[in-house]
C-alpha cells in the first residue's frame, strides 16, 4: 500500500513525493526497503503495488524489479479497504487459494530476520484457515493514533514469537481506554496483515458489500487494456474507510502474531526519535551538527551541516528548495503549514 | 578601515570574508555601500582602504574603481590607532594639509545626503581648525560598547546639523555611567573621523608616540616597493590601540557634528532589528519566510525560503554550505561557536 499523500515529512515529503518514497538516513526510500526486506520470501514478481497516479512514475523508477503491470493505480484515495480489495480480486484472477501479504510501504522494522518469521508463522496460520492474522507488537505508550489488540488463547509459537487469537480489536481508542488496553496487555496493530484472498474477499462481501460489489464487477477489466478506465468509473463512489474499521473490528475469526519486529510506522518527525539513536544531549541528527547548548533537537539536512546555540526541542529540515524549522511540540501543525503554502504563493514548495 | 575579521555574523562572515564584504539585504556589500555613499563627494581615486593581507584580494575584487596602490595591506591587526596613522602618514605624502575622512567599512547608514552635510559641515571645521571632529548620533540605549560624548558650546549650525565643542569623551563607560550620560544628553560616537592629516599626526606624536616614531621610520618607503617588507618589519611591535582609547579621550580639541545620519554598526545578527523593518509578528526577514505562529525571528536566507512553526527569538542563517540556528538571546556565543568549528573539525566553515 503505497498511496498515502502525508504532510507529516514536510518539506522532505512533498505531495508527488510522499513518505514513502523519502530516504530517512538510508540509502533506500521506505518503499525500496520495504520490498528489499522481503526480497527472499516474497520476489519482485510477486509484489504488488498500489498507489496513486502522481506517485506511479516515481514508484516505477524506485523498484525497477517489479513488473510494471504490478503496480496498480487507483484513480482516486479510498483509505485502505478499498485498495485491498483491489489487491485481492487482481491476486484471486491468478490463484484463488494465493497467501496475501499486505503492508503500508512506509513503515521501518529494523528487525528483518523476526520480520520475515513472524510473516511465516502468519501465512502458515492463514493458509490452512479462514482467519485474518495481524502482527501485533508491544505498544510504547497510550497513543491514541492506533489500534488496540486484546488477545484470548495462544495458538502457536516459535522461536520468539506467539500466535494469538485475538478477544478485541479497538481502532484508535480514546486516551482512558487506550490506558486500560495498556494495562491489560493488549498489543498495537502493526497494520501488516496476513489471509487468503479468498478469506478477506468474503469478509468484504460480508461487512462492506459496497466495495465488494462495486469491485467484483469491474473484475473482467483487471489486468486488461480497460483495467484504468474501470477503476475510474467505480472508484470514486467507493466509500473512504480503513480496512481496521470496515472489517477487523468486526470479523470473528483474527489472529495476532507477536513479535519483536523493531516496527515504528514513523508517522513524524518527532517519531525519529524512536527509530535513530540520539547524542548524549538528546539530538537526533541524520547529517551533520555541531551543537552549543543544544538538546532534543530533531536533525533532517544530508546535504548541509548545522550549527546550533541554546536551542531545545527543535526540527530542523533543510531540502534543495527549502527550510523547516519547527517546534517539535508543534509538529502536528507541519499539516497546517502545508495547508498555508497554497494561500500563500508558496504552492512551488507543496 | 577594512580589516576587521568580526566573527559576530557568522556563517555569512567567514574568516576570509568578514563582516565589511558580506551583502546584508542589499545588492551591495558593507564596503560597496560605504565607498558608493561617498562617491559625489569623495571620488573612488581618493577613497584609501586600509585592510587585512587575506581580505585585500576580495577588497580589489568588489572595489575595482579605487587605484590598487590606494588599498593598504597592515601585516597584522593591531586595533584602529596603527591603522589611521598608516593612512595618515600615507596622505600626508602626497598632501600635508589633507583633510582625511576616517570611517568603518562595515556600518550601514541609511540618511545618505544628511550623512554627507555632516562630513561637509566637519570637513570645513577641521579644514581652519586644530580640531579633532568626530560624528555623533543620539543614543539608542545606554549600551556600555560604545563612545560617549558630552557637549560643550556649539560652534556650528546648519539645516539639521549642529557642532559643539566636546566636553568630555568615554569610550565603553560602565552601565550605570552610560545610564547617566544618556540622561546628560551624551551623544554617541559614529566612529567617524575628520581631520586634517597633519593635525592626527601631531596628535599621535603627543600622546601615542611608539606608534608615531615607529611608522614615521618608515614612511619614506610608503608608496614604494619596500612598503610591504617595511610595514612587516614594524608593524608586529605595535601597541594594539583604538584611536578612542589612544587620542579621542585624551585630546584637548575635539569636536562633534550631531546628525540625524541613520547609522548602525551592525554589531550582530540581533542588530538586524534595528535596520530592517519587522512584520506584524516582529520578523526581520532578508529572504522569503513563512511563519506559523512565530515571533521575533531574524532569518538571512536570501536563496531559500523558511517556514517557521511555533518558535520565538531564534536567528536563522542560510549559506550555501551551512545553516545555523540560535537563540537570539546568545548570539553573541557565535563566536565561541566559531571557536568550537576548529576544533570539531569544521575547520572549511570558518
Amino acid at each position: 500500500m503505497a498511496g498515502g499523500s502525508g504532510t507529516r515529512f514536510w518539506p522532505l515529503s512533498r505531495a508527488k513525493y510522499p513518505k514513502q518514497l523519502i530516504r530517512l538516513g538510508g540509502e533506500l526510500s521506505l518503499i525500496q526497503q520495504t520490498v528489499q526486506r522481503l526480497a527472499d520470501i516474497i520476489p519482485a514478481e510477486r509484489v504488488l503495488v498500489v498507489t496513486a497516479a502522481n506517485q506511479a512514475d516515481a514508484i516505477r523508477q524506485q523498484l525497477p524489479q517489479i513488473p510494471r503491470q504490478n503496480i496498480l493505480v487507483e484513480p482516486i484515495g479510498r483509505n485502505t479497504a478499498p485498495c485491498i480489495a483491489l489487491a485481492a480480486l487482481y491476486l484471486k484472477k491468478s490463484d484463488p487459494q494465493a497467501v496475501m501479504v499486505v503492508m503500508p510501504a512506509d513503515h521501518l522494522i529494523q528487525d528483518t530476520d523476526e520480520f520475515k518469521q513472524a510473516l511465516l508463522m502468519a501465512a502458515s496460520l492463514a493458509e490452512t484457515d479462514d482467519c485474518l492474522v495481524t502482527l501485533g507488537v508491544k505498544p510504547q505508550s497510550p497513543h491514541t493514533g492506533y489500534g488496540y489488540i486484546l488477545l484470548a488463547d495462544e495458538i502457536a509459537h516459535s522461536a520468539g514469537l506467539k500466535a494469538y487469537k485475538v478477544k478485541t480489536f479497538t481502532e484508535k481508542p480514546e486516551l482512558t481506554e487506550a490506558e486500560k488496553y495498556l494495562a491489560d496487555g493488549a498489543l498495537w496493530n502493526s497494520g501488516i496483515f496476513v489471509w487468503r484472498s479468498e478469506v478477506i474477499l468474503s469478509a468484504f462481501e460480508q461487512y462492506l458489500p459496497d466495495i465488494y460489489k462495486s469491485l467484483l464487477g469491474i473484475e473482467p477489466a483487471l489486468g486488461t487494456p480497460q483495467q484504468e478506465s474501470s477503476l475510474a468509473g467505480v472508484y470514486p463512489r467507493l466509500p473512504s474507510i480503513s480496512i481496521d474499521y470496515g472489517i477487523m473490528e468486526k470479523y470473528p475469526h483474527t489472529v495476532v502474531v507477536r513479535g519483536d519486529l523493531g516496527w515504528n510506522d514513523v508517522g513524524s518527525w518527532p517519531s525519529l526519535r524512536e527509530v535513530f539513536p540520539a547524542d548524549e544531549a538528546g539530538n537526533v541528527t541524520l547529517g551533520r551538527h555541531l551543537g552549543l547548548d543544544s538538546k532534543d533537537i530533531i536533525i533532517h539536512s544530508p546535504n548541509k551541516p548545522v550549527a546550533t546555540i541554546g536551542l531545545e526541542n527543535i526540527i530542523i529540515v533543510e531540502t534543495e528548495d527549502v527550510l523547516l524549522v519547527c517546534n517539535a511540540e508543534r509538529a502536528q501543525e507541519i499539516k497546517q503549514l502545508v495547508n498555508m503554502l497554497r494561500d500563500k504563493g508558496w504552492g512551488k514548495y507543496l
